[in-house]
């Protein structure tokens, strides 16, 4: 098998900000050419998809600066630094939406973007809900709704739900479901 | 319906580079206060789910700088200024694999990754494919495989693809399939 990797030659900070920071590295290549790589450093991540007891999962919709519009996502949010993916999963699932979770199975986990940024996202399926009260962050703004799982696939291919996490999750819920 | 929107009062750039750019904008929030929002700004792109005549879809190992890790994932690019997802999806294919597609379908599109970059993502279904020549760019590096569509389903909670875009498309595909 080639080689595929690149090596660091030098690395420049070019911001540290509230939620990314941004490194421009000089890399060499693998034949054996120099190259340049700007890399947004970010959090690690979860999303979870969350089934009701009457089989509805649950979607939360906010205002997105970066893209300018309200999308429809599966609740998800950063990880705290030394918080496990299981505890982050429980707590933004509480926090935007109400619910606490008796049962949580890992679907997945993926780079969102690995071109330029390090972000994992972590994506569970979270089950045996018990309804409370929502906390959202006081910069976070969501609307819950909760729809079948089928309604939800659907609206992925009617171009209502246009989140990467969100699509990977419920169709990956969808065929987890199926299989067990 | 609450109002979610959030609106510019102010807008810095931070950094123009070669892939992206960052700007650090003042908002006014849906609760009449003040924030700040990072945003990335990143070209649209596209990836592609390409089935072969015997049924296998093709995926391509590559290094990606910003986790250090060489990934399996679907052939994928970025959209040229003027290009549509279209004839990006199938020069992307073509450059990266060789082979070219008579028949494309769009399986969905998504942001990748909202909560901080504009970046928006094309999925296309391509079939009837023709095998030529690669030709990547001069600063990729990347091994072609193939495997059945339903091993690249198992690879995906095996943890062997770990690739937002690769996900969300080959579920998409296989749903897709499976319905028509």
């Amino acid at each position: 098998m080639q080689n595929l990797e690149e090596k660091t030659l030098s690395s420049r900070r070019v911001y540290e900000g509230k939620i990314l920071n941004l490194r421009v590295d000089q890399v060499l290549l693998p034949n054996g050419k120099e190259g340049s790589r700007e890399v947004v450093e970010f959090s690690q991540a979860v999303a979870v998809v969350a089934l009701t007891d009457d089989d509805k999962v649950l979607l939360v919709s906010q205002y997105r600066y970066p893209v300018g519009e309200v999308l429809r996502e599966i609740p998800a949010g950063k990880m705290d630094p030394q918080e496990s993916p299981e505890v982050c999963a429980l707590r933004e699932l509480k926090e935007e939406t109400g619910y606490a979770a008796a049962s949580l199975v890992k679907l997945n986990e993926f780079y969102t973007t690995p071109g330029f940024t390090n972000e994992l996202m972590h994506v569970f399926l979270a089950q045996n809900l018990t309804k409370g009260e929502q906390s959202p962050d006081e910069d976070e703004f969501v609307q819950v709704e909760s729809v079948s799982l089928q309604e939800a696939i659907e609206m992925i291919f009617a171009g209502k739900i246009r989140d990467a996490k969100s699509i990977a999750g419920l169709l990956a819920a969808h065929y987890h479901l199926k299989r067990v």
